[in-house]
């Protein structure tokens, strides 16, 4: 094996390491809510992790100001916004009790990066800057990524009034709070220069078990998985006795619904042989809590449906499969299936010139290098489907993420910074 | 077609069918309990149930008295019960707001049957007595059949003890209202003398569907189907994020349980086409409620499990299929499966001289003759148990049972009366 083409920048040094867990520990301490931490956007926690950044930045010597909804933005001192910029992107908030690093990895990622971009003085091939987006984690109001969505004024008087759950403050009001530019938003405007941004880069750990299983301390993201999703759909048979109905008589709405599951079953495995990116997901079923007993044939079942992948034409082609084997299923078992509304979640592809580059620099740096996709939604989506050129990298992380469990090493995380920092001085 | 070799005692008169729908009338309007009757065992609604049978009894020369479990034992003048007789069984209770024939047919079918039997002074093969059942539907005590299991010694301390959902009146104190004998039930002695029965035959309504499917007005019963179950089986796998946990690393307990059902299923497909009597019931299913969302890969599914037979070797065989397909799909889904009590409710066969006598009858009757199994329970399955060879006459009856819109027609019941009344005077 030859010796790697870049040598790291961390690789001899523990000045990196230290500030790393320095700064890790603080995020923590100033967010903590056993179990875990709580940053709720628009709110006390997102504005704890923000003030870190900006106080770590100004000492470090990084101009710090704020855009027009309430993301904060780190610029090294001679940017003065002429150029389209490398946005390094990451979100300050994070879900009820969650872990340190769903947002905070990709935070002190882009910080360390400006930091040493900083301290290094060479020509850039660009301007970079960090942008600390809010409101990634905001299904407080109905809907993720509302930072990085305002910033391309698509957030509508609806996404505006919706109430969060538990207080019943709406998100006007919580904007306001932080001093976001309410009107403005709900004008649908973009707020975003158009010439601000070049590319867009965000650093995350992995929220699933791949890179584990694979033994990847980082990856290169291909694309973020979209969705379509019905809430619930009802399977309608019909009731009877369990011991009085014999088989060819019953219209049982367990075991069609059984049936349709393994239709889809074998289809997805199928796509998958083919090498389709896609998984399928029944993430809540049952019977009817006020009618079903053991001893009654159950005459209602409900479920809710979810498939992603990164294709759109996968989404739809599965769909229609889904809808074709219910069809079936209804003929077959005498059934029904009723179907709420369908939701739609665009996927988005990571720009291909980024991941190549990326891949390169993955290898020239040592790395085991391999490409992975997406399964949760990120801001990198919203800047993709913006048409602004984008890429991810992802940090191994045990236990998902979500929850307090969340673990990563700062060995994978100095991994993930290297090549972060070695794209954003090299350029494209 | 040969004309039938039984004239009917009802084919040409109107009196029987004005008496069967002026007592009809009377007992749904003495036990109305909008919608539909409730005659709750050892309370108001039985009572008032057995009283009428009482009072007609009586006005028709019948006599009338007690057993030591409170149940009414109705008896021709002459009876002096120093013969094994054939009893005519069925209960006066009934379930809440259930319908006016689940019980009442058959009280009715052996109070008319009684009278004729008198009226016609005939000498008869056997003494003929008409045992109306308390207690059948008495699962507000937490089991069935506690007026019959009362006359063979078959309940505990623990029975009596039990407390009525609701109202927490224990059976004990219930039976104690009716002028049951508690301390000698409670000893478990058999209440029933050995040689009070020589048969046992009990009518009642079809509380499936498959004799109005099949166009059958009477049915003759080849046996109860007792049960196997799992009031709880829960599948545990590993949660996840719908979106980042491919297939091939999901632990995923909703897939599993259902792939489990169409294992079953198609074992159960299998033995019916061979002819073995089976039904399979998941009436309950569910993720959990606590933890459940469309985008998480359930961790967690729970179901019940019921099959039922006539066949004790069938329930044992399949529960066997259950247990090692549960055994195969932990291995193939990465799951485990765990199971609460394994409960049993032992089948009942008929009594083969019994059922042969009435298809026979039937046919002279030219009756459609056909024989089905019961896959409810029955006070029946417990004469049979205690071994008294038992047999059952179905009649059809549209819309099932345990519910107001239970449907028989006069003319069914006539034909299943005549059927009664036939093997009453002619024995086996």
């Amino acid at each position: 094996m030859n010796a790697p083409a870049i040598i790291r920048e961390t690789s001899n040094t523990g000045r990196s390491r230290l500030l790393v867990e320095s700064l890790f520990s603080e995020l923590f301490a100033k967010t903590r809510d056993d179990p875990g931490v709580t940053r709720e956007c628009y709110a006390a926690g997102e504005d704890a992790a923000l003030q870190l950044l900006r106080t770590t930045a100004e000492t470090y010597g990084l101009k710090c100001s704020t855009d027009r909804a309430a993301n904060l933005v780190i610029s090294l001192p001679d940017d003065d916004f002429s150029q389209p910029a490398l946005i390094l992107g990451s979100h300050a908030d994070s879900v009820p009790h969650g872990g340190n690093f769903d947002g905070g990895a990709g935070l002190l990622a882009a910080l360390l990066c400006m930091i040493r971009l900083h301290e290094s003085r060479e020509p850039l091939p660009w301007p970079v800057r960090f942008l600390a987006l809010r409101g990634e984690e905001s299904a407080y109001y109905g809907r993720a990524n509302i930072g990085s969505r305002a910033l391309f004024g698509l957030l509508t008087s609806n996404d505006l009034n919706a109430k969060r759950q538990g207080t019943g403050r709406s998100l006007r009001e919580a904007f306001s709070t932080v001093g976001a530019d309410v009107d403005v938003i709900e004008q649908g405007t973009r707020l975003l220069p158009l010439d601000f941004a070049a590319a867009y880069l965000e650093l995350h750990i992995e929220q699933g078990p791949v890179m584990v299983a694979r033994g990847l301390p980082t990856a290169i993201v291909t694309g973020i998985r979209g969705n379509l999703r019905h809430r619930r759909v009802v399977c309608r048979g019909e009731a009877g006795h369990s011991g009085t109905v014999p088989r060819w008589l019953r219209h049982d709405a367990v075991f069609a619904f059984s049936d349709l599951l393994m239709r889809l079953d074998e289809h997805w495995n199928r796509l998958l042989e083919r090498g389709i990116d896609l998984v399928v997901t029944i993430g809540v079923c049952g019977t009817d809590r006020e009618r079903h007993t053991i001893s009654r044939i159950p005459g209602e079942s409900y479920f809710s449906f979810e498939v992603r992948s990164q294709s759109f034409e996968t989404l739809e082609g599965f769909y229609e499969l889904f809808r074709s084997e219910c069809r079936a299923v209804s003929e077959q078992r005498r059934v029904t299936f009723e179907f709420d509304e369908r939701v739609y979640t665009e996927p988005a592809r990571m720009d291909e010139a980024i991941t190549n580059r990326l891949r390169k620099l993955s290898e020239q740096l040592g790395f085991v290098t391999e490409l992975i996709p997406s399964g949760a939604g990120h801001d990198a989506a919203v800047f993709a489907n913006a048409g602004i050129p984008s890429g991810m990298i992802f940090v191994r992380n045990r236990n998902g993420s979500h929850n307090p469990d969340e673990d990563m090493s700062v060995e994978d995380f100095l991994d993930g910074l290297d090549l972060m920092y070695e794209f954003a001085r090299r350029g494209l």
